[in-house]
């Protein structure tokens, strides 16, 4: 993309309504602007990362076997009265009636409708097991929305709902969530743990949280410091293999990590002095199994092999993916502004172009910006008429990973300049060897 | 993907309430669910399909030059009192308050929104042309919605709104976008005729919809036999270009077809009486030139040349992602079921394995699935445990144009069958030549 024909609405001043890094960074890189109190349009530059974030999350739960699917942003009550959540839920339940008086909800969840597909359409053990999951929009009416998309009220959510023929198949499906969603979270550069936590409205005995660990957390975090240094890596996972996927998650879960709601001041006390750390977490995903709390209240049953109708056991998973956005901004920025991972980057790399309207750097420009596409690359050519302290004041606010430089002194060498957002370290080297670094760099990403 | 493993409930009985083509098969292959009057649930195979479309859409738009981002679903009603539709707006438009009392609504359109970003980052001609789209969920409280997803009440929708300092360059961005809609829907597989329409509740001057002919179409239209021939096929265009752009609307619009709203009788007859045509048609995008109709409402002005404010000039341009879907099937089915175009198609091929659990077919049938997605193919590999009477007429009703059978007898003679679903013939052949074949047919989709 060249930034001449973009749209990036950069901010100079700090806009006064952000607490926070991320709501902060996110207004003044153009990622999105606030329509109403929780309410946000993803600008170009936004709306790529979450496109971004929302591709790794497919790929992670299709790699896990399971399967995507859309439910609609809107819901009947009756299906809510089924569960006896429509009266359940507070106001932070959006409704309304349509022109026909009839009364819908604005989704914040949507157990009770996968729990209906399910319902209408599976009726034997032999369909089992099956997860379906969607990202959608969902609407809580928080009384006091804040911190940007962190706490906005129209956020974007994968949820994905496991159904399966008994307890020890359900909860190999919780623990395939578990493993798929620390894969996701590292292929975005976040270090996400599992904590156990409380279930809350959704129901169940089992649930775990992810919390990045952030000083701008809403949630008190207790932990072994051995826990954050744990990394699933490249290692393949094989998810039907039940043991592989129990081993994996007894191996991030064994460490002592709480939330102040579920926090053992006793267990606590036994890790190592030197190892206990109290900090603070952004939650960006919840795993639960809750068993047949849904499909026993709405029905849900399938035949079992020995001829009986059983209620499905159940879970269901979560991923703020637009609160996503906001965490890896808490997690990854400096005073200068953000600093994408280069997972998630909304480009791969920015060009700027030291003396634009000069004959010798437009041309090297466009041949290193045609490479890099042509290399599958989306650079960021910032071709615009600007001082370089400007674009350069631009590049790092809005955080690509990599800036190739090109002006009349290095070009006279043959040389331009690679530099890393994240060390601020620059390199000279040729046009092509930076191209190459730059290949090199995501090969693995 | 393995059917055994996938989430495909399809129907064997014709759906009482589907009164068209589309509705009955998308509800019979299992594509859709209905969860309230007019509002769906996307099941697994018709999200692929929807997610195709989208994808074609975004690659079309932004070939165009065209920024995408994302705007919220609700919106403010304060936006909407600035232009005054608020109240001009029926009861079409789905209204209530938060529990702040403050009036919201689901957003049918975003004109006014679009607008208000513009405002509030841009200032200067310098950074005109400029064209922002999105593809977002919208809800439209139809009084009587039907026909499934064609009439649905909440449905996806690319909009996107062009900002131009003068009158010619908004006439420019419209023919644009006539150009990338005609690839788009070519693309799809579909003939999608411009006609010349009225603007309605958008406004403005200037206004072609896209008709794809159908005879269960809502609109009757009247055209000259020529135009349904007319292709863009695989030129190149420099959308930059404003002649060559223009030239192309022309070829396309200065055939005779109009819908019965701006029919005119003189004209018609004019047309050779052998190419003359009456039939019908269904919607599935509309582009309008409104000027500043929005802009000068609610203060969107740019900084001209001269020194002078100007409003600035718009446009604005839809496609019925939701409602393409069932146009495709309306314009693509026979008595057995759905026949996808290669462009849509959710999955390239179907393999059939005609004696499952057979040692000899299980590896032949293993060994095409494991090649097809090798060479980046997305196979279904029929594997359950069915008939073959059963698993043709699946196949036939999902529609995958192509399909791969595998069995015994053909074995024995190292040979496979591929069977085109839109000419019903067949050919033998070895397996390595049907996936050559399958890889063939692609190349140029």
């Amino acid at each position: 993309m060249r930034l001449s024909r973009y749209f990036l609405p950069v901010l100079k001043e700090n806009p006064a309504e952000a607490q926070i890094a991320s709501h902060r960074l996110m207004l003044r890189a153009g990622m999105i602007k606030q329509e109403a109190a929780g309410i946000y349009a993803w600008l170009p530059l936004g709306f790529k990362v979450l496109r971004r974030l929302e591709q790794i999350v497919h790929e992670e739960q299709q790699r896990a076997g399971h399967i995507p699917l859309l439910m609609p942003t809107l819901q009947s009550a009756d299906l809510w009265r089924e569960s006896g959540r429509y009266d359940a839920y507070g106001p932070e339940m959006l409704r309304f009636k349509d022109r026909h008086d009839r009364e819908m909800l604005y989704g914040p969840t949507n157990e009770e409708m996968i729990t209906d597909i399910f319902r209408a359409h599976v009726s034997s053990y032999k369909e089992l097991p099956l997860t379906l999951y969607h990202i959608q929009w969902k609407f809580r009416d928080e009384v006091r929305p804040r911190f940007g998309v962190m706490r906005g009220r129209e956020f974007l959510m994968k949820d994905g709902y496991n159904f399966d023929l008994t307890r020890e198949d359900a909860l190999h499906a919780y623990n395939r969530h578990m493993v798929s969603y620390l894969r996701t979270y590292e292929r975005m550069g976040l270090t996400a743990i599992p904590m156990r936590a409380d279930s809350g409205p959704i129901g169940g005995e089992n649930t775990h949280e992810f919390l990045v660990l952030a000083n701008t957390g809403e949630s008190e975090v207790f932990y072994d410091a051995a826990v954050a240094g744990l990394k699933l890596g490249d290692r393949q996972v094989d998810y039907d293999n039940r043991e592989e996927v129990a081993d994996i998650c007894k191996e991030f879960t064994s460490v002592y990590a709480r939330t102040d709601e579920t926090h053992d001041e006793a267990l606590f006390d036994r890790i190592p002095e030197d190892r206990r750390r109290v900090g603070r977490g952004i939650e960006v995903g919840q795993i639960f199994y809750f068993g047949t709390k849904y499909s026993a209240a709405m029905g849900a049953t399938v035949t079992a092999p020995d001829g009986t109708k059983v209620p499905v056991e159940m879970g269901s998973h979560g991923i703020g993916v637009s609160r996503l956005v906001g965490a890896l901004i808490e997690a990854n920025h400096d005073d200068k502004g953000i600093i994408w991972p280069e997972g998630v980057t909304p480009f791969h790399v920015g060009i700027v172009n030291l003396k634009q309207g000069d004959a010798a750097t437009d041309t090297a420009c466009e041949a290193i910006y045609g490479a890099l596409r042509a290399a599958g690359f989306d650079p960021l050519y910032d071709d615009r008429d600007e001082r370089a302290g400007a674009k350069f004041a631009t590049m790092d606010l809005i955080g690509l990973p990599w800036r190739i430089t090109v002006g009349p002194r290095g070009l006279a060498k043959n040389l331009v300049e690679l530099t890393s957002r994240r060390t601020g370290e620059s390199e000279e080297m040729t046009a092509e060897a930076a191209i190459a670094r730059i290949a090199e760099i995501y090969a693995g990403v």
